[in-house]
């Protein structure tokens, strides 16, 4: 992903100078030009309403200004920054996990569920509903140390390709999203993912695909135990305390983790509807933007009915308080950087 | 705070320019200079240690060199950077916030303990231990919004004063410390807060303090509650769900909000020792300080006969693992800004 990243700064720079004659650029203009390349992969009217808010509020002189230390930006990850259909990725990587950790692990086959799963039927899963997708993500995600966890993620993300786009899943990620997490970085904005997904999980990636680094990405956890093994300190995940980083719980999550209120949020369900509603709620003028995954052929076309990912009040909430609809058909000239 | 800061750098430029001839200068030398000025309220010994190590592992031709995205550093607050005798500062705003908080809750009259403290009298709560004090935090911490806690924090840190120093409480704050973490930034390192105070109490004054942003610190906290209120999203302080960050607390903590090992930790006491042992695991070359309070006449002098900031088992472990125990009478030449 470097590489991608270096790409994309590359090509910035080229297309800033076949353009525009930098010899006519002051250094003002030449600002404003980069700016407009970051949002290059978005529709004309939406990169203008996104510029038209970061332009307002980072303008000293504007009654709207937002100080740096204020600027805070969140965004859900499934299916805002990389896709979440048919199934949330880290669900591929659970069933992976339990496969890798089944041979040291006799107890998993005296679980009707687990060996369901390892067979390669999900049915008893799916039929168990709630209690079957925990069991599983109790055995895949707990009961290992930190290291052990890390590591095993690190692989699957180095190796394990999606389905539909014969891709790394951390190269399916949505380009117009890293060019905005680009652009308001560059803006002073502090960007975090606050997301459904387990933290431990993402955290392994994000700074890779996305520029975000551990410390600033919010997701679903559990607790953890520390000890000292021969000498050594050890976290290990446990399956206590669980906390659904999801609805209500982002807000929640958003107060214990930043401890401000963001002037920026990006989200794409309901789920996401109520750090939306905190973000407008916010003292200074704030922006918020649902993408509406509307484009079969490209990636995905869902809202309704869809186990994750369901998108109905929160564009009933967008109408009222003029949150930013994105049509992914439409507004997304490039939904991938291999597009 | 912020005029104070301009001092600490316009006092260094000062320095810089009078005690050495700029002429001579060439672009290394001057950061060196700037380096050293940085921690120039050290003793030479200490200063040299810690410079050594951050020389060290900031070296890229250096076998322990650290990434800039691993350059992680924590810090306990009490005890650490401002002062915990005669008791917690926190436990100052508690009194000053459960009094300006009675003339709405009636019921405060009606408990024996909350009811002394109003009058004045700490006797019950002490006698009632920890649950006296339990007491205390939950009727002035919590069953309040986050904007009517944030703002009652925000009062007392720009009017409260510090009974010895007679100065804000968030004045009297350790000028070697705030050097060290000026420092370590300079060297691209994070500062990170881990203390068991309370993440609300701290979050309001740490980024004026300490140039601690809200989201780097990390401490005790309890369950929050988000609702929307007349149409307003509000956040609102539980007393559910507690999580002291301390002890063993501190790597899981850690572990929970950063996700990253830390290679520098900074303490004071046996509660920040888990945290030191952590840090000490990494797999980079870390360094570890631990302040040892043994300055009855410029601030205190304690360590094993105290309520907060027991220090015992962790000098122990810091001789097996070379961990830098800094004697604060010896050591810092200067203790306060205004000394």
């Amino acid at each position: 992903m470097k590489k991608f990243f270096i790409y994309l700064v590359l090509a910035a720079s080229i297309n800033a100078c076949t353009t525009k004659d930098n010899a006519h650029l002051n250094k003002a203009e030449d600002v404003e030009a980069k700016d407009q390349m970051a949002l290059s992969s978005w529709s004309d009217s939406t990169r203008q309403l996104i510029e038209a808010w970061v332009k307002d509020v980072t303008d000293t002189s504007s009654p709207n200004f937002i100080p740096v230390p204020d600027r805070i930006a969140v965004f859900d990850n499934d299916g805002t920054l990389w896709p979440e259909q048919p199934v949330p990725n880290q669900l591929i990587f659970a069933i992976a996990n339990l496969k890798a950790l089944a041979p040291t692990h006799p107890e998993f086959q005296k679980d009707q569920v687990l060996k369901g799963i390892l067979d390669g039927d999900l049915s008893p899963m799916k039929k168990a509903g709630e209690i079957g997708f925990l069991k599983l993500l109790a055995a895949s995600h707990t009961n290992q140390t930190e290291d052990a966890f890390n590591l095993a993620v690190r692989n699957w993300a180095d190796t394990a390709r999606d389905a539909k786009f014969h891709k790394l899943y951390k190269e399916v990620i949505y380009l117009p999203m890293v060019e905005l997490l680009n652009y308001l970085r560059a803006n002073e904005f502090k960007t975090f993912i606050v997301s459904g997904g387990g933290v431990d999980f993402m955290r392994v990636w994000t700074e890779e695909a996305y520029g975000i680094p551990p410390y600033q990405v919010i997701g679903s956890y559990a607790a953890v135990k520390y000890d000292v093994v021969d000498g050594k300190p050890v976290i290990t995940k446990t399956a206590g305390s669980p906390y659904v980083d999801d609805k209500a719980g982002k807000p929640q999550a958003i107060h214990q983790f930043i401890g401000k209120v963001p002037v920026f949020c990006g989200g794409n369900s309901d789920g996401d509807q109520a750090m939306m509603q905190y973000t407008s709620g916010s003292k200074y003028k704030s922006m918020c933007v649902i993408l509406h995954h509307t484009d079969a052929t490209r990636e995905y076309e869902y809202d309704l009915k869809t186990l994750s990912g369901h998108l109905e009040t929160a564009l009933v909430e967008a109408k009222e308080k003029n949150w930013l609809v994105v049509d992914m058909k439409k507004d997304f000239k490039r939904i991938f950087s291999f597009d």
